[in-house]
């Protein structure tokens, strides 16, 4: 019987995944312990040769640590997003990340550094909800010329659904958790994305800026065959 | 004891309600047995000098009255709704109703029937979801021509999101049950229109174009002190 | 690329939103961090030039900035709102706010102060629970002396459909998260509002008492052609 | 092994409950086949000295058995009951049955039928529903010249509330699934009753108005000590 | 216009409440300022003549009460009541308190410090958990001799069925938000009370055993004529 | 590419996962078109070898079935189950199956049935709801002779904590959609059960007694090693 | 004012869309009218010049469509779908369809003909549900020669998790309304897709095979630049 | 009447509970006042010939204890459990404990835990979620060669699905509350456990690792007949 009082919890890392799928395994910092998520950090560390994303990686957890592991990690507040090393530019596409008010920016910036980190090129369009529908029309054109765009909303999220009546590029829609009341949570984000009347809008979940970035790395990759 | 067998079921009209709050009771056909539909529609059929409205009343249903009842009677199928005799018309403001998709119109229609029953002037505005942003912003000098306007929606109702930020004029938002998945049953919409970003947004009860079109009248009320 | 390390956060204002739906925009504080809202506190301050609303701005929040940016600024604690100039008075009509028991104050007090700040006249009237009747039957004639009733309360929110009983006026109707077990959250309230007995009820997010204020402005707009 | 295919199906009754609790066990036929339900109601017809309760007996159901079956069972299609004897009256209390809107009506009556049934006496006070609040307030005190009140009400289940506000006997109240949109199922008018703001107002299950009549049966029990 | 930065709040209190329903207004302290509650408890004090029930008062909000307000209040923290004054004791019936577990506790004597408060006698029976029979059926006799039975449970709520058909009596059923996983909350609770297959059973808002009390003393009222 | 206009759809069956986890593949049929449940009837027929379950097999659907079809197979309408052959008793181990009300049967029978096919011996304890808690006490002793224990209830699913209370069996327990209002769907049976106060009780989806019995069979298995 | 009476109800056709989003508007059929659907039909039949899908189309409703209508529509029953004419057919890549059981088949096949009418390669992989993995490893090789891969999968939808971690192209995951219990109406599938465990999985509407299909082209659009 | 505020609180534990089925009482610690647990903890420590287990024994708690009841008692701070003694080790069979990500190891340990104080042999096999299926694939003999599987996972639950199709042994699934957004609080890996289309998978409430133990252990009981 394996003795519970003195686990050796060495986790075993999915090295391969990036030959599979393109994709490495990254490290979902929030629920796991100070000393775990430490323990990673040092391990993954500028210098170690394996680049990991860290994600949800608090700042209040990231100045507690030492600092060492502080000095050998670029930590990006806003997004709470960190990593060691970062893969290798790719060639090829560029990702537009639209948002909709200032309070998405957490979301948006987690979409954004994930793919700094994934080596993908993108821009950042902030401010564009459709209340004040001038400041994404304005911007349509800029957008356009990117190869991918991304989404970020909360709330009535109707951003999601303008977007998709103005662009022909692949929509990767990601609701986020702003609000209050009933968009409290980000379920009605979410469920106006999916129930969207413009065709063809991909959607993810809630707060999910890095899994729109991880697809639209799969779709890059699928643009540089 | 009052004889459970031998009911004598009049209902208790609240007719001094117009005096009070402006607005008349109305009938609520869905979930009444066929009988007592039948038997109020004939009290307040044309002649009786009670201007009553009947909703959600069934084209199934209606078509199953005898003759004489059905001719008594001022019947529209789309939006289900019927009277005998109309208010008579009010002086004052007018109130354009948007709706995004040919599916709502039952609901618009609902809410434009009201209205005319009511006495109060009023513009349809159909097909104008955000999908194809144009159809909108084609008709917003014409929509703000009017008092009030009515936005009916279904699926994400981004439409009153992006009509809240085009127009200064009361806006009040009724969710549709169009759509399947998440959108089925109205939720989403109904969500979506509370946690707009468009500030002012009045909202009402999912398919609710009735509710809509009395809180329009309210404010003619208002208007034409 | 840009780099998501040096972001310049200058928000993309809406300053034209007045003009156009005759609501400037406001900011939300809830959520954004304390230095964003601080600079923006002191941008918009006595003086600035633009009347800007802040909404959701706890006092604990408040109260740690520093002295200059609080004597600014017109701050009240109970509804959490904040501006350094407001609007001119608007001519024409007055608003009543009837609410239900203590702990709905402070939504009642965000759409009082947001009324304040857009230069709109009105009147509170509190603890009109429905439990205790004669305390809005002896009121209701004084509430009608109005043009609009919002009507603010949590738990069954029965007071909105017995007000939409008495009151033949625009009705504005704002759920709180008062309470507890069923109550929590405000869902209970919000669905008894949108399902009202009474004829015409306005429904707004759980809590947003600033969402019924613009409403009550977009009506006095159209009041005061 | 119990072999499947031949089932002897004696329902295994609990007739010692009546003894034990009060009340005797009921048969609820939704659900059940049309076969079972025949037999039992044949099993308990008019002499078969076991008084039971038959609820939830929808008319195209009843109207389908044998004439036999029929003519030994007293059936009520507006409360979908039938029995074919009854208990002998209790000495003591009266129940009011106070219900909002006529849609109402089958749960009312469900819970005035089991009253008959349990020979407890009650009276009907219909269309109470607070849109018109003269109608309750002008029967307040002939319903408060019973000993216990139930409350019958869908949608926004106001009723309860005002009710409560305004008797100090045993109040039960019982959600209907009245309604649309929000109101559909009932959970809207149920969580209102929980949620009220009236104190020591009972809930139950919605459209129970079998569970409200046998709790009023229960605190007559007491009463007649 | 009401000037909004200087609020005079004097509470509209229902002190006739106790006239109409039998049943004094209580302060429900959650969601209260601190300064709010201190005012009322000095105002409700020993000695004030009005007695006043205090529910949801925290012990960490009491202690922090300046000493002469703490020297005038009986408070319970476990139950989270307070008092000044308790209403005379009432002739008649008694109830009992019937509760699952340990965790229960609170709710079971927010009850019992109510029913105290309103002067009606009862007896606790604890730890009455269906997992072991024994417990509820060594007790069951002696519960049997009241007049009113309060059940108290959370999770799965079961002890409320079972209780239900062991008992002729008025039987209240307060689920609590004891638990985890799909009982957090309390909603498993209480739609399994709702949904009891023992009938008669009355329901109450979860954790809500002040209500449950204040339906007692309602039949208790009845009970004493 | 693949026409999609003339598809051959010949079902990959998993025939080889009998071998692999003991249990070999069914068929629901609820969904499936008439011909495709009327093609794997007639392929899996008395004499073909492959003992093959079909679960949610209506009876309306099975007896519109030509008459061959229906003769090739033994069809059990309560349980809506058919089978052609039935796989070879199993030595060990028995099953009780433990039913809270008539209503609960067809799932019962459900799992009775999928025991039978399993070739498992089992034994049906009907009517054991614990509103009459002797039902199920007088038969605690012979349901403690089986080596697994499956309970199925609707409602308040009281039944699987009770029976958890009084047996060392391994416990699986069935919610079932029995019921009205909250009841409705089964979910509150679900909840109650997986919230249960006893421990170790397993729980499967609403009305999955084929799922229970596919566990049981999985425990025979380890039994009998 | 709009005669209500007299609608002339010319959809107003957004035709301009495939120029700004490579995607030409589509009817939804479902809550249309039988009129209406069949008016649109003949609108745009084989030689019309309008390529435009129908979905949603009932096979029942279809077959009550007069010959002539009938005869100018290419029509697949199991999917659901309709069109008089394709667009021309892509360059470029190919879409893998992968769906888990048989009971999926319809939104699958409202994948593929929607990518058929697209004009867009296509080829479907069923049956691949992980309860028999093998099923799915065997095909993943030639499933990986495609450029984007759609999995369709209702109940736990475990089979899209599965997948992406095992492909490094675009993935799709469409959830269906299969299965009973908790698993009705596709929630269930939904969040266990948005919540993979595989990054980069996009997420749509429930049973929005026509959705999946819509971005599979978005993603060639930008592949063929 | 039991004066409230002398409270004499011995829980009344069900000391029986092992005889009768096999499973001790145990002590949930969450929500459980600190001087309760601790005065259990001295109570039951080791040498008090009573061994019982504390669940949800946070670590802080823990810590705050006096040195001489920490001394008493074996804790794991991981899966917060603790027990002063435990239960002899039982004869028979073996158990797998298989988990999916770092993140749901307390539950997995509180699983194993529980296991360890019933007396009961187990392995952990972590880290098998499916996005890396070789992790799995590779210790699949492994797991086999155990006689209960207990499969803990959060998120999409995938791995519940995969290990149903690849065992032959009872399995125990526990969804765990590990991830964000539709994911938060572990409904979704619930049901998707719950809807898993593998047969015969037992679940259990979300993080109840201990349940799914006790479960593990009632089957041991039956296999060492």
């Amino acid at each position: 019987m394996t003795a519970p009082d003195s686990i050796r919890r060495d986790v075993l890392f999915d090295f391969d995944r990036a030959a599979r799928i393109g994709l490495p395994e990254s490290v979902f910092c929030q629920g796991k312990s100070f000393e775990a998520v430490g323990a990673l950090l040092r391990k993954f560390a500028r210098g170690s040769g394996h680049p990991i994303l860290f994600t949800r990686l608090a700042p209040d957890v990231f100045e507690r640590m030492p600092q060492d592991v502080r000095e050998g990690i670029d930590y990006h507040a806003p997004s709470r997003t960190a990593w060691g090393e970062t893969l290798p530019a790719r060639a090829g596409g560029r990702v537009a990340i639209v948002s909709a008010g200032t309070s998405d920016g957490a979301v948006a910036w987690e979409a954004g550094r994930t793919l700094t980190y994934l080596g993908v090129e993108h821009t950042m369009f902030e401010d564009c909800g459709v209340a004040g529908l001038w400041r994404l029309i304005d911007r349509v054109s800029a957008i356009n010329t990117h190869d991918v765009v991304i989404v970020v909303a909360g709330m009535d999220a109707a951003l999601a659904s303008v977007m998709g009546g103005l662009t022909a590029k692949p929509l990767l829609a990601v609701p986020t958790s702003v609000g209050y009341g009933v968009a409290l949570g980000g379920e009605s984000a979410l469920h106006s994305m999916l129930a969207s009347c413009a065709p063809g809008v991909s959607v993810f979940n809630i707060d999910n800026g890095y899994g729109a970035a991880c697809a639209a790395a799969r779709i890059m990759g699928a643009l540089c065959r």
